[in-house]
């Protein structure tokens, strides 16, 4: 850990951050200025004033997404404020450009205020093309991003959620595969009611899951549970566990065919995995230490294991979601990503892998397989002009090729 | 002007914008990305939460600086609204970017309400390390300049006042050297209550004026003048015109020495020139057209005429001053912009013509002359240390260097 903390330092420091803002246009003389500055550029903005819509083919806002945290959930860190936030949200950014060619941009906000926060996202809009809401703790980050579904008129995301829920069940679908289970037979249980935790079950039972139960701390989740609930885990609880089975984590997992984890290290013990149903999935993302290791996992008869981490198979991770999602919806002028939107991208993930490649150590893409950005840009693009959230038609095709294009892995 | 606006409107729509986000660092593989983003930029974020001013050694913030605008005043197409301000915004980073190597970010904000503008930038303060208000109709603009003054910590600069004050106040030092005039006894009249008229004539009084008359469209403003009013130019009324002359500028101008239009085209007549004292000197700024024409004023008696036209000798353009300024305030962290930090760039601005080149025609130097950026640049950076608003400590002639070194200009 020493050396990575220290190079993580060192291009830190020496960089200064990790962004800088490029000009697309050159300004070596008075001509070049007269077109990028006074008096040219008077004539992009009369066109927008003339039609606001316009803003999108003039300026940058149809490339420009704004990374928004206020620092209160930063990676395993809590709550570190938002000035110790950005190096996190300018790493988010630089992710959207490697991968997909987005322009991001940190917004981190000196209020943990709600109604600041989206405050200041609406009056931003001028400037951005959508918005990924990030490491905002719960349950704030779900009313704000409610919030802002609703009042904002461009695309809302927050990755926290719907990246980790997108990628977890595309690794899912190709499980049950491997598995041969119905995802409408399985019972799941899954440990953490954080943000991705309800994500995810709410994806999975949109998916056609039937059977989850959802643990906190306080063990499962059920209707009527007197204690620990919240706004949040009321909606759980309407949903899963309708027999209202009450226990710990051990007790209810006994039979189960999925385990997802969004908790912490060694959640899971070895007698739990015995106790599931014949072949075990599990997906073990608590950060950096899974909640079980993956070798104990698979001693203990489980048949596919996903973590977090890049040195396991199967890791779950979210850059194969955000880039080609917001690729897709930005090129489609996207009012909302909707769930068509988050589906289309889970199987566009899911299928990158053919059933002959298929195995218990690749249920998922690897982070820099360069098929993934443009196949989830072209799918989420092609599911937003089929709901009608586009304001723009395009070419799904077409939108690949670009993501191909732009996209600063798979250039080397 | 159509082959102008068809190409102006061309690299807007080609380019979608002019600009773009850039990457510091290279994210192609996993040990990249474990470095930019998890695990490793979790030593950033702990490092700036044990000490929230090292933000400026890890993220981009040290060289960041926020673009903000109503878009109530663009250019002089007046209050058409913050996404038709979007091209001109980005301009705006482009020069600051292609001048002194500043990062400069459009936020163009829905709303012209002070309060809101207000409260906006003091959140986005953990992201930017500077801010440029920009093109924020009077006298709303006057009223969030010194709110944000007295509220944020970093420094903030309107650059439509100063900015062009600045560039103004060094044409006229040099204009005076070579008419043998001292600027405690010259008689300055100017045209134009604005935002750039009343940072003119507060500047004026900073470098000795004592004699100065200010003009709006309803004559020469005085204290006790009951008609056309307001809190700026009671101001202005109470420092200028102190034996209160009541009379048109045709009135007040007989026998001044110098004029100052920041008004309309054509407002100042021959006839007022032939009217001013010997060896006029005449600042016309009014855009595209001047107050009165170089050919014309040179005809009536005019010594040294500078405009806003870069068409014309002595062209008084901001980008002399505004990406200087932030490059050296931004390189001493400094809190804020002072008047000695202005008065600094005037001198660095006036002082690169030397008395031999000094000429009618070369008041104000080139707006591409490279060297103007890295001097004002190393004069501010002195000017905030020596009046302790720097929290670094730097060697200006380091910041010069650096300048010149960042500057995409010159570089040809």
């Amino acid at each position: 850990m020493s050396v990575l903390r220290e190079e993580a330092l060192h291009i830190h420091r020496v960089n200064k951050g990790k962004l800088e803002i490029k000009s697309k246009v050159q300004v070596l003389n008075a001509y070049d200025l007269s077109l990028a500055y006074s008096p040219g550029v008077a004539e992009p903005c009369k066109v927008i004033y003339e039609d606001k819509n316009k803003v999108y083919e003039y300026t940058m806002k149809g490339n420009m997404v704004a990374v928004v945290s206020d620092g209160t959930a930063v990676l395993g860190l809590g709550n570190i404020g938002p000035e110790a936030a950005m190096p996190v949200m300018e790493g988010k950014a630089v992710l959207f450009k490697s991968f997909a060619g987005v322009d991001a941009f940190p917004i981190c906000l000196k209020t943990t205020d709600i109604d600041k926060i989206v405050e200041t996202v609406k009056l931003l809009e001028p400037t951005f093309g959508g918005v990924n809401l990030e490491d905002i703790a719960a349950p704030n980050c779900f009313i704000i991003e409610e919030r802002l579904k609703k009042e904002a008129n461009i695309p809302v995301f927050h990755d926290d959620q719907h990246g980790t829920a997108i990628v977890t069940v595309a690794g899912l679908l190709n499980a049950l595969k491997l598995v041969g289970k119905s995802i409408s037979d399985i019972k799941v249980v899954l440990n953490g009611a954080g943000a991705a935790g309800i994500a995810i079950v709410k994806l999975l039972y949109h998916f056609g899951v039937r059977n989850a139960i959802m643990c906190d701390t306080k063990g499962a989740i059920f209707e009527g549970r007197t204690y620990g609930m919240n706004e949040i885990k009321e909606q759980v609880a309407k949903m899963t566990n309708l027999e209202k089975i009450e226990g710990t984590l051990a007790d209810v997992i006994r039979g189960a065919d999925v385990f997802i984890g969004v908790s912490v290290e060694g959640a899971l013990t070895p007698e739990m995995v015995q106790s599931m149903n014949e072949d075990p999935i599990i997906f073990a993302m608590a950060n950096p230490i899974p909640e079980i290791m993956p070798d104990v996992a698979k001693q203990y008869g489980a048949k596919v294991i996903g973590t977090g981490r890049s040195d396991f198979p199967n890791q779950v991770n979210n850059v194969l979601a955000f880039p080609g999602i917001f690729r897709g919806a930005l090129d489609t002028h996207a009012t909302h990503i909707n769930e068509e939107m988050k589906v289309a991208a889970v199987h566009a993930i899911a299928n990158l892998i053919s059933d002959d490649e298929l195995s218990p150590d690749y249920v998922i893409p690897a982070p820099f397989d360069p098929r993934v950005a443009p196949a989830v840009a072209s799918a989420v693009a092609k599911a937003a002009i089929e709901t009608g959230v586009a304001r723009k038609i395009v070419d799904p095709e077409e939108i690949r090729e670009k993501t191909r294009r732009l996209a600063a892995i798979g250039q080397n």
